[in-house]
């Protein structure tokens, strides 16, 4: 990839005062909370975007909030950028450091601190891993409900910084529906706590501004999150379709017909192939589309659903139907749609765009991107979140060619633009970090994106706080 | 009640210039979408709350988005306040104007613009009445979910203002939950778009930002809001105990559960009492407390529900259950319980506090509303969403004895203050506004209240949008 403006021009006071700028923290922070030789360094170098790479300043890993707010104190007062991290997995770089910044990574703070099922809540710290909060309570026939496909390794803080989907959010929402309350250090070193184990908060929604924020505005160290009681069962069923423009009206319909699904995946010829080669789940071949769609209930819910999906599907001319049979057949169907990333891997390079359109305008998007990938002379595979309109086109390229690599980049903008352009928007779950940054001014008109910047200065005047993301380089106030 | 220190001391330089502002908006705004004769002001001298009258300076009911930001541009200019208003329903003094302000009034844009279902939206002007919008998408199985009492008048802008929610919000979500995309206009007449048709937003939350802002942050003059279809049959039922704290235990045990009804209102013996007399909806008049709990869907799912309910209700030593056996009963039932406002109306004075708790804590807080309330000598009423935390206690009072309503007052406070010691929040549903301004200093610490006006000032300097509303009015930074 091109690595030109991709970060502010490194502030230099802070790269001079480096040596001492550790041994400052060495004072804040247990010696096994901060690494700061370069070989210790790499692996913060980057995150699942893996674009560009910076060695950062040093990095910390403290085990409480306390150690957090000293850092961030001791930070703001010498103007040194801290770019936070939880396990990295971010898909639009919003981990990646700079090499005037301090990563402050949440790792060590992974305990669940309270699980309270009168109030149906969880409250963890950061650093816990998105599943680790339904293993814990899945014993009890609980789970907490955001589910993207790095939930293995993900944490709660990445997915508030993201807020992160995944793909039951169709019937859960993203993270932000299923966060009740965090605590967080503000840029001076101040604890705070926004909302709790209630419902609505008094004065202004800043839970509701933070989630999403992609670490700019403070640093969470708590949450608060909600549990969901386990479904009686759940259901998969396949639906194969001739076109594209077949499925995604039957998406637009069963939508429209006021039915949620827990989720509506929808993977095109390219995807199935990609799939089926890679998990056996005996997805068909002979069909141009193919939509995922699960329903959950006691056994009579899930009938009556699916035989309104059903006959929806039947409108739109669907060529094949498979409802699964047992729990085996759809774990399968599942292990096929989740490996979607890793066995796309496997077969070439790829980039993961991250669009969301209007339901009405599924396949014309899907057609356009096969316009634009085609002139670019590259190769598409769509596998998505249809039912919420969360598009993920892996475009695929060789990252050996830098030729390709620029073509693939440039694709994947005109494809966002695209989005934009039909009503919708640059990101469903992965944020905009580096890599929709430059695209903001396609969305927003300058007003929006002052009016988003002033914010930002409320809470951040030095603008220390993950500087690189979200807002284009050029443009800012000065910081 | 006391009218003290209830508003900011009036801008001075905007009171001796009354004549030429109103000339000047003549010049902004069609004669029949300008008010200033003093006798045609006093409809818009206060709200629901009607605890405090200001006649305000002028107001300006414009038709258009256009006409809104020629308003805003002007009065910022100039300094002059500015109260947005939708029907003036605020239970918390939200629309209460100040003499030196301009009242922005919604009401002359009460169009749906667009009712789109493939995307299961509607795009609505802000003065749209929340019951309009699901009498317009009724016919074709679809409805707006929170449902406010007020909701026959409410305008969703005022919704939004307020973050409002609702009986049937325990399912559904509060406003927030439901509200996709506003048009605004900034205090500086500027037009943005936050949000659209799609799920997530590239950048910062601003929209979730919005919602709940009372009015603050800028005009809300059109709003994308989420449909739902209608559930194939709901059925609530009757649930009578002989203590308030088995009451709250079965709540906080259907909620732990993980079942999620529609809808479960508390009501205690006094309310029950003022309700049956009123509405003849044949409740238990033996009971000292009432649970109404609606479930929806199917027959199958609903009576799968109501066993795992009744069974629930059984642990707590439930002494009457009654189904609704037809639409009829149900609707009587609705009846009682909608109707608790007015019926407490006809026999006392009363104000409705809103404080919210863990769902843990509801018999904790009721008992010890109880005995605030026996210390002030006055009685109270409650009826209240229960399966969400959000308590409703009616504290009955005579408006004509000063001393009687003085103590009212402060028995609200001090329920309040228990509300938010319990672990709760000072509102679920009305808002801050003017009533529990002076009492957010017991939610919050200073750094978080300085970290909300810090929000407040990156929108709006000069502090003019609804200035006496929501922050303590000692305190603040200097405007």
């Amino acid at each position: 990839m091109a690595d030109t403006i991709s970060f502010l021009k490194p502030r230099e006071a802070v790269l001079s005062r480096r040596a001492a700028i550790i041994a400052d923290l060495t004072e804040l922070l247990p010696p096994e909370c901060l690494v700061h030789e370069a070989r210790e360094l790499v692996p913060f170098e980057t995150d699942a975007f893996v674009s560009y790479r910076r060695l950062p300043l040093a990095v910390a890993l403290p085990k409480t909030t306390a150690q957090v707010a000293a850092v961030m104190k001791y930070c703001n007062r010498y103007g040194i950028p801290v770019v936070p991290r939880g396990a990295g997995t971010s898909l639009s770089g919003g981990a990646i450091p700079q090499e005037d910044a301090v990563v402050l990574g949440l790792s060590k703070m992974s305990r669940i601190l309270e699980v309270d099922y009168a109030n149906r809540t969880a409250t963890v710290q950061a650093g816990v891993t998105n599943l680790n909060i339904s293993e814990a309570v899945g014993i009890d026939g609980f789970f907490y409900a955001p589910d993207p496909s790095s939930q293995l390794a993900c944490t709660i803080g990445g997915n508030i910084g993201m807020n992160s989907g995944g793909a039951h959010c169709l019937k859960y929402g993203v993270t932000t529906n299923n966060l009740l309350g965090v605590k967080m250090v503000l840029v001076d070193g101040t604890v705070i706590e926004l909302g709790g184990k209630h419902l609505d908060a008094a004065g202004y929604d800043l839970l509701g501004l933070v989630c999403g924020s992609e670490g700019q505005l403070g640093i969470v160290t708590e949450a608060v999150v909600r549990l969901i009681a386990k479904p009686e069962g759940a259901r998969p069923v396949l639906f194969g379709f001739d076109t594209s423009e077949h499925a995604g009206a039957c998406v637009a319909d069963i939508i429209g017909s006021g039915i949620i699904p827990v989720a509506i995946e929808f993977m095109d010829k390219p995807a199935i192939e990609i799939c089926e080669a890679f998990a056996h789940a005996g997805y068909p071949l002979d069909v141009e589309a193919l939509l995922i769609v699960e329903v959950e209930g006691s056994e009579a819910e899930m009938e009556a659903m699916l035989k309104a999906i059903v006959e929806i599907a039947g409108r739109h001319g669907v060529k094949t139907v498979r409802e699964s049979q047992s729990a085996t057949e759809a774990a399968l169907i599942w292990k096929g749609r989740k490996s979607a990333f890793g066995a796309t891997g496997r077969i070439a390079d790829y980039i993961c765009m991250d669009g969301t359109v209007p339901l009405g305008k599924l396949s014309y998007v899907l057609n356009k991107t096969s316009e634009i990938v085609d002139r670019f002379g590259l190769r598409v595979a769509n596998v998505f979140h249809a039912g919420d309109g969360n598009m993920h086109p892996l475009i695929l390229f060789n990252a050996n060619d830098p030729e390709d690599a620029a073509k693939a980049e440039e694709a994947g903008n005109e494809i966002l633009k695209l989005c934009v352009d039909a009503g919708g928007c640059l990101t469903g779950e992965h944020g905009v970090g580096i890599e929709k940054r430059d695209l903001m001014r396609h969305q927003y008109s300058e007003a929006d994106l002052h009016q988003q910047m002033a914010v930002r200065y409320a809470f951040d005047e030095g603008w220390i706080l993950n500087p690189s993301k979200v807002f284009p380089l050029d443009g800012r106030p000065a910081a």
